[in-house]
């Protein structure tokens, strides 16, 4: 694993993880000599189109998948966007309905905003207090015009994940199109199309261990989507442009990663995360825990510490890398929309710390992590009241 | 530069570029322990925002821009996407005009039609035999609701140069936008969005030694397009999605090495196409140019040999790697549309190679391929006409 200086723990993998050096080796022949277009016909085209196809088998090996189901785009929030506005008919906006959730990502809800702007309904459901969505609520609100219900799987903040077996059990009896968006869940835990019933799931290659730039879209046999990118005809006319070989064969890698070190990674994120949690409950008194407490990532810890603010907590510890929920300016709070829809009360929300392991931490670096937090928050507690 | 095998000679550099030594080593750093998310406040992520807006600036540095007017994108298809898509409001697409030309690149054409279907006007002019639009032709083309003319810098077959300072005139009187894919044009020739005086231009990485997957888009101080990726509020809102900071590291150098190599570049691709020019109307009788002659490409030539395939005059030389014009189906010729605009005959078409000179090449390599391919045609005349 490429490691930050021992001197820094990194506390961020939701927010991008470090490239594994496999997919780096993956991709590093397409940097020199194997740098043909795949749509020439020679062999230097050939092989790079090779190059393309074995990366797509590996990303859908990962899914449960067949390789003719996976489109690579440039990330997360292409195969969000292609999605979500491939569904709607721009002719007819009005007749399409879209159910969604308070706790997406801004890569959902914001194309989801831009439909309603041209006329489309969308239905954005609330969530309980551990941010999830209720089924029967999906249920209740689908329409005879809805078009598609967008539902995470799990979120990026807390980890919480989404009941989508369940969604998906309903959309199917009626006969509308699902799509989640896994840019968090996939190299997490095990992600497989089938058994989550979903038409379309995005995956975002920076969120495992691939670099950012790359992303896919799986797309049931069957179904389609108006392409987001017009031109030529790559990706079998979905998606326009000269493939990103170098990237795809790294995201290939990635997932063929991924998929052999599911069950450690698994195991292994969540002693840590679960040894994290445990010392910062020990030594913080009222701490909160935001989120499902069983069902989210193995690897996603968001926790408050009333009344501080996480961002002064995190800036008194320069080798930790973590985010927070909220930024405070100087006459309000700005919550995380997730913790807002999560009706986390805004006192509690200000001392948000999002702790994500992930490849790059030891269970040494995840306790000295702990540790810090604790001295760092009974200081500027003792700094408050002296 | 890396140089494919020796018994090897590319001559495709259209289609796409190897990826230049210094772009390459731009880009290690972010493969390796510089991962942060641009958007995380600590020093990893800082340091990463920091490496992108350093490639902006060298992009703006070659296209004469602000570094604010240069927006990353994941390739030319998807920039001019972004600006076909992004000037027309989907609410009424029937009051927005568009003019653009036949030998368009489809990533250019396809938006359009797609456009066309939800409503939109668009104006495809014709183009002369050399494949040149009459500017007299857009400015009688322009109508009260007309909000964008899209004509290209260079052409991606023939090389052959637009007038697109005449049209700038032309438009900038008219209160009308300009866009021009310079996807070609960027890093052959000097590329200046003042002297073009356009308001929208599309950059492909793969074009110019960076490789496939990143691309640009300069966009006017003061001008806007509504985004095509919507999401979080990367590139100042205008694409969202996670910055691809590896590759666009790799634009960065390329956009350096370009500058600084611009000259020399110019003037040795010229001398090998000159060269390869020279050497195939000396072996080949009836061999036709197409394109201009003059206001071309540096490295592009564009010849027809009447009567023969394209395709077969190729697939006897294994040691090259060209394109063709026109592909022969059992039945009939499908020649490519930028050939058909310029109204080359059929039997013309088929005879199409397209022969793109870069910095792969040496002036051998180019006498070589020549005399290649000049005894391949006399060999495929000789067994025509024993």
């Amino acid at each position: 694993m490429t490691l930050p200086p021992q001197s820094l723990i990194y506390l961020d993998h939701n927010a991008t993880t470090p490239v594994d050096p496999a997919v780096r080796e993956a991709m590093m022949p397409y940097l020199a000599g194997e740098f043909g277009n795949p749509s020439s016909g020679y062999p230097l085209g050939i092989r790079a189109r090779e190059g393309v196809e074995h990366a797509r088998e590996e990303v859908a090996a990962l899914l449960g998948c067949a390789p003719s189901e996976v489109f690579f785009t440039s990330g997360g929030s292409e195969s969000n966007n292609t999605v979500l506005k491939g569904v709607v008919d721009f002719r007819n906006p009005e007749k399409c309905h879209i159910i969604t959730c308070a706790v997406e990502h801004p890569a959902v809800l914001n194309p989801c905003l831009f439909l309603v702007e041209l006329g489309a309904k969308v239905t954005i459901l609330p969530v309980d207090g551990l941010g999830r969505v209720d089924p029967e609520a999906v249920e209740k609100a689908i329409e005879p015009r809805t078009r598609l219900v967008s539902i995470m799987l799990a979120n990026n903040e807390t980890g919480t994940f989404q009941p989508l077996a369940e969604i998906s059990r309903i959309t199917r009896a009626k006969g509308v199109l699902l799509h989640t968006d896994a840019a968090q869940a996939v190299g997490k835990i095990p992600v497989d199309v089938e058994s989550l019933g979903v038409d379309f799931l995005s995956v975002a290659g920076h969120k495992l261990y691939a670099p950012k730039g790359i992303g896919a879209l799986y797309v049931r046999e069957g179904k389609s989507v108006t392409p987001l990118i017009h031109g030529a005809s790559q990706e079998r006319g979905l998606r326009a442009g000269t493939e990103n070989v170098v990237l795809a064969a790294g995201l290939g890698a990635a997932c063929r990663v991924a998929r052999e070190r599911m069950e450690g990674d698994l195991e292994g994120m969540k002693a840590m995360r679960d040894r994290l949690q445990e010392i910062l409950f020990e030594g913080i008194e009222g701490l909160v825990l935001n989120g499902d407490p069983e069902k989210r990532l193995p690897n996603t810890l968001n926790v408050s510490v009333p009344g501080l603010e996480g961002a002064k907590i995190l800036s008194g510890l320069q080798g930790l890398m973590a985010s927070t929920g909220a930024a405070c300016h100087e006459d309000r709070v700005s919550m995380s929309h997730v913790l807002s829809a999560m009706k986390v009360p805004e006192r509690v929300a200000m001392g948000t710390l999002r702790l994500t392991v992930g490849r790059s931490n030891s269970m040494a670096q995840v306790e000295e992590a702990g540790r810090m937090l604790v001295a760092r928050v009974q200081e500027m507690r003792n700094e408050k009241e002296p």
